[in-house]
Parts: C-alpha cells; structure tokens; sequence
C-alpha cells in the first residue's frame, strides 16, 4: 500500500505545478466528497436516535436503505474520479503499472458490486 | 405512519406487562444496535479524515464498502427483529393487520435488496 | 430438506381440500413465476448471441444488468408468497416451526441482500 | 449505439492484423463468457423445472440467489475485458473518445452496483 500512496502523493506533486488546473479541481472534489460524507454522517446519528426512541422498525429500516445507497453513490462518484486520473494516467503508461491499476480497480468495483 | 407508531408503542407497553421478558430482550436489542451504529459512524468518520488527507482511492473505497456491508448487515438484524415480533404478532391476528405488516415487510426488503 | 419438502407437500394437499381457493391462486402464481423466468431464460440466451456476435462489450453489460434485475424481482416475488403463506402459517403455530420458518426467511433475504 | 458496434468491428479488424494475438485472447475470452452463459440458461431452466414441481420456496430461492451470483461474476468478467482493451485505448487516444468511453463504464458500473 505504501507504494501506490507514495505514487499518490507524487501525482498530486506533478497536478501542483502543471498549470491545467487539476488541483483546484482536485479540491472541489474533496469538498464535494466530504459534504456527502458529512450528511452520510448525519444519516447514521439520526438512525441512532430512531433506535434509541424505539422508533418503528420500518420506518428505520427506510433510514438504513437511504444511508446504504449514499454510501454507494459516494462510492461511485469516487470510483469515477479514480478512473479518469489514476487509471488514464496508469493507461497512458502502460506495462506493469497499468497491469496493477487496472487489478485495483477490478477488485474495488468487485467488492462494490457484492456489498 | 402515526397509526404504526401508535401501535408499536401499545406493543411496546403490553411486552412491558407481559412476564415473558420480551422488553429486556428489546433493551438488549436497542443496545446492540446502537453499539454498531456507533461503529457505522466512527467509519463514516474515518472515510472523512481519508478523503482530507487525500489518502489512495482505492483505500478509500475499501473503507466505503466495508460501510456499506456493515449498513446492510446491520439492516438484516433490525428486519430479522421486525419479522420474529412484528410480523408474528400481525400473522396471529390474521386480515388487514397481516396484509399490512407482510406488505411493509416486503416493500423494506425490497429496498435493501435494490439498495 | 425432505422434511421441510414433506410439510410443503402436506400443506398444498391441505389447500386442496379446503374451500378458500387458495389452491387455484397457487396455480395462478406458478404461471405468473414460469411466465417470468422463461423471459429471463430468452434474456440469457439473447445475452449469448451478443457474445457470440462479439457486440459492444457495454451493450452486453446492459442486458446482464436487465437479467439480474428480473432475477431479483423473481425472487421478491417468490419471498411474497412464501411470507403470505408459509411464514404465516409457521406463526399461528409458534414454537419450533414459527422459529425454524424465521430463520430460513431470514438467510434468503440475507443471501438475496448480498446476491 | 451503431457509431460504437462500428469502431467496435474496426477495433477487432485493428486486432486481426496485429501480431499480438489479441484475436486468440479473444476468441477464448468469448469462449469463456459463452461457457458460463450456458451454464446460467441451466441454472434458469432448473429454476422452471423446480417452480413446476412446486418445490419448496427457500430452495427455489437459494438458486435464484445463485444465478443472480453468476450473472454479477460474468458482468464483472465482461467488464474487466472491456476496461483492458476499450478503455485502456481510449485513455491513450485521450480527447473526446476518452471521456465517451470513462461515461459509458462509469453507467455500466452504476448499472451493475444497483442491480
């Protein structure tokens, strides 16, 4: 893991002095994904008070379903940044490193598709 | 879904009544749920920190997956709970209560199953 | 398993003897069931065609997630009748077979949620 | 959709006259899928014959649970392909047929992560 965080922080490094904006674009993103994230949190805390008040199970149940799809949708959003950044770049490299990319990004649509 | 509520309250007060011990079950029950919605939570919240530091997607989504997974286990205890008591209790009464509590029954899970 | 089959058995006698039409609503749902699945069947094998026809590889993808998606609503359907019928039976008898009923509904959806 | 079978057929003629063996790969990737389609038509046709015996539900629902499983793996199989061929030379080219390409699995993921 440390390899491909490293290779992480060097791409962001390499978006930092070009001039096409991708930073900025980049912290729009993380912004976008943390307000998501923020409500997501909310979602959960205000389950935990419709367990606590007893609240109708089905009525938490429709609770859960939303923050589940929030989650997926978060999952997504990001699925499509990793692709058109890390992926394209691993692409554009080809060989071993876009070998491994592509392998990652299998495994984690995998894991999205059966959770 | 203030008749729903109504009645779960009256189930909850006669369970209080009743020498079965179906209300320390419910308490340990709440209990359980919480402890897990707590851990949900403190996920979501570790997913937040990862997106601010801008650690590697592909970590990211494992955490948004294992969210969703522990969400959905989650949502199948709190179904498992409705059906043993809910469910029971409205299939023994039998007409418009049954038809009900099995159609609600039906519509949560099929949001969980499309979710 | 047989015994379960046995006591599925039993229970469909049971409804042809009785005046409640429930056998001919049964028939009914068996057609409704096959009627579906040999669509999905006619999904699959046209799944195959584009396979062999080599088509767009997206194309392909969009009918799977048709065919999955008709499987899923099959199987909602199936878990309906099963809950109308033998989960409610189950708890007007209580005890071992109320239990046992529950907990078989409950692995279904929990295979069907992660499925 | 005919604009995408079209750079779809040149792509494969492309493979045709390239050395690599792409072809071979594929013809047995073709292979593969089309092994595992006829195993699901199986699975399919085996849910008829049990919904015409009336079966017991839960069994009937185990194996929708299992066709559903191997629809999603062969959708994940047909996607990986898609992504290490069309994908990967579409980031290469880079430009509109980039984006066009990253659009297209970006639904189908979505597609496949909600149904």
């Amino acid at each position: 893991m440390s390899d491909a965080t490293e290779h992480h922080l060097e791409h962001h490094l390499e978006h930092h002095l070009e001039p096409h904006g991708h930073l900025e674009d980049n912290a729009e993103a993380v912004q976008a994904h943390l307000k998501r994230l923020r409500r997501i949190e909310g979602q959960v805390r205000g389950i935990q008070r419709m367990v606590e008040e007893e609240k109708y199970c089905i009525d938490i149940l429709t609770q859960v379903s939303a923050a589940t799809k929030a989650l997926q949708s978060l999952a997504l959003s990001l699925l499509d940044d990793h692709m058109a950044h890390c992926v394209v770049d691993a692409a554009r490299q080809g060989g071993a490193e876009q070998e491994q990319k592509l392998k990652e990004a299998s495994e984690a649509i995998a894991r999205l598709v059966r959770s």
